[in-house]
């Protein structure tokens, strides 16, 4: 009986960046997990049971994938955009160390386009040049870590991906992140909100630092911030490749 | 006569990995460009021009998409990994600001799976917490600002992505960085060496940055340098959720 647990990403929305590669490994999973919207898009079929659950579930899901593993389960975890990005892997490495007796399950992860990539795509090429990525959640990690981030990613120069800007339950993060940004001289700098990005629901919109509101993040938000040379050209926002 | 411009990122390697909307802009391209080892990935075809060029001619191959697409072509820019990436996207841009009289043709960004979420996938999760992306190439940057930005990199206690860690015509650069990050306190911290991931030349290495050695780069090389708090279950790297 050798099961295995393929820890997969579904890209940003589109079926159309899903990899082959994963649309293959759904074609042989036997189970499915992942947080309830992620499994919504695996479509149903016979020999497949689908496992959603909710969010800040993860570790016990993790767990739960692991166990049906090492009984001979194929089992598919997925995620939204990548994985590895700010996404299911970590957590199931993180179960996986607490359980030795699981360390024999075969695993494998399968990249996908993270959601950063699908936006800057929409926008252009703002990560064209050196950027960073942070999650603004703060259920993890103390809110001064993500402020000592964001003033060292300023003083780098770099563009700033931020995933997780806002949720019903820190309301407060990203109007705080703005004013860090300001405070760190970063007002005039270009700011791209994609919303469901690659979804029907999209919508971009480019505005300067000093003009973005708090509010005009929510959950199903990206935001990248350029760094101080990008530049416009029609509708585009690029980061030119050479720095000085 | 509406031609159309679209620049598509191929993935790092794998044709699994190329995502079925790349794919089918390929399917219906006129006119395929890029630098010739990634032109070489896309199948010949009857009405398909291929135009492979060499490295560092970017922008002159730019212009030239640009050309041809304004007279009526279909044409795709390919790169490897994501085109918004240290690839190919910037570069349109910028050959499009110097160029009015290209101002109107229809231009499409495609994402794909980038060398670092190849690379991590198969180390495990060593992005999963906040991290970013240096293009440790100075033929476009100044030295200082590449050491600079490694320096608050590693302040930040970011996980570290390196694009280009090495070629022939900058043998040292890798080197220093590794000196940079090594006096930055970052010696202890876990390192992967990913080479030609995706691909049947693949040969993933992980040690601590102080035992790693700059020949242990070459221009196939991804390199991944782990946070703080990066760890090892078996054969697995990851970086915890969680940080304190």
């Amino acid at each position: 009986m050798t099961g295995s647990l393929t820890i997969a990403g579904l890209g940003p929305g589109d079926a159309a960046l899903v990899t082959p590669e994963v649309s293959a490994a759904l074609a042989c999973a036997t189970d499915v997990l992942g947080y309830t919207p992620y499994v919504a898009r695996v479509p149903a079929r016979e020999g497949l049971t689908l496992h959603p659950s909710d969010n800040r579930m993860e570790l016990q899901r993790a767990g739960e994938a692991l166990r049906l593993a090492s009984e001979g389960r194929d089992v598919v975890m997925v995620s939204s955009g990548d994985p590895g990005v700010f996404a299911m892997a970590a957590a199931v490495f993180e179960a996986l160390e607490t359980a030795p007796q699981w360390h024999d399950v075969s695993i494998r992860v399968l990249p996908g386009v993270t959601a950063m990539l699908a936006a800057a795509a929409r926008a252009g090429a703002p990560l064209g040049h050196d950027f960073c990525a942070i999650n603004l959640s703060d259920n993890l990690k103390p809110w001064p870590i993500i402020e000592k981030r964001l003033r060292l990613a300023a003083e780098a120069d770099f563009a700033i991906a931020l995933y997780n800007p806002s949720s019903a339950s820190r309301p407060d993060g990203f109007a705080r992140a703005l004013e860090v940004l300001n405070a760190a001289g970063c007002g005039a700098r270009t700011i791209i909100f994609a919303h469901a990005v690659t979804t029907p629901k999209e919508r971009i919109e480019v505005l300067s630092l000093q003009e973005a509101r708090a509010e005009m993040a929510d959950m199903a938000t990206l935001v990248i911030i350029g760094n101080s040379a990008t530049r416009r050209v029609g509708r585009w926002v690029y980061a030119p490749r050479r720095a000085s």
